[in-house]
């Protein structure tokens, strides 16, 4: 579990410096499908991560605006900020908590059960998926995209 | 791992449907991104899953050209043929094959040797970025793309 979060970091950071050749207008462009917009996606998957870490451990989530995040560098310290507190979260999982269940209130007021288990993948998930959004838009301004390879890495538990 | 694949591939069985509702042209569209279409991803995850499957298992690979796929049907014959396989495999897959090592000599003769637990991974990795494409080109098309939450799924292990 632990090797594909730490996948997920590293390509955010490939992400962040292919981010600093690229005009923060084209970041905060408006695009076609996920959220909107390249910088919009990466402030997106740091506000998701850390939603759900917090919610596995009891504690109060609250919804940044990603209007307060307009530029490349106050996303990177949201993640700064955020990463902490995921990283210690991520870094203590052991299977033993796979099946820990969660109580999730949707915002027209329906409850359901999480297992921590689907939660620590639909995170991971989430942010691949997103991430391959990124790869597109890239491709529409002319730019290589990060690799998204998971091999080679010495991505090894 | 198990669960991740199931994800991949409740996921993909949910984009043949989409397909469906789908003009083939737009199907076969050549697009910008990834590897250029939308069932040309489908096909290219299908025999990358395949292919790392085979590898680790150490048998041959061959390329199959997209040329010769180009129906929704003809896409989802050979995702039958290969899951077989590949689920077989996935199946049996235990945490002790982790550290497993695999050598692979790419097109232009290097050889690199990668652990079956970090194949595994990047095979995942691989379908779930790829539908983060397709989930921009489906919006381009005025399509709303298949959800990819694994929440909710009822895929717990």
């Amino acid at each position: 579990m632990q090797t594909f979060f730490q996948y997920n970091w590293m390509i955010r950071e490939e992400w962040y410096k292919w981010c600093e050749e690229v005009p923060l207008e084209e970041l905060l462009k408006v695009r076609t499908g996920g959220v909107g917009g390249i910088l919009h996606t990466l402030f997106h998957i740091i506000d998701v991560e850390w939603s759900w870490i917090r919610l596995m451990q009891g504690k109060p989530d609250f919804k940044e605006s990603f209007d307060d995040y307009q530029s490349l560098e106050r996303v990177k310290e949201l993640d700064v900020l955020f990463k902490k507190e995921v990283e210690e979260f991520v870094l203590s999982w052991n299977p033993q908590m796979e099946h820990n269940e969660v109580r999730e209130t949707s915002q027209d007021g329906i409850v359901e059960i999480f297992t921590c288990g689907e939660i620590m993948r639909h995170v991971i998930a989430h942010e691949i998926h997103h991430i391959g959004q990124l790869s597109v838009w890239s491709r529409e301004l002319g730019k290589k995209p990060v690799s998204a390879n998971l091999i080679g890495k010495g991505l090894t538990t």
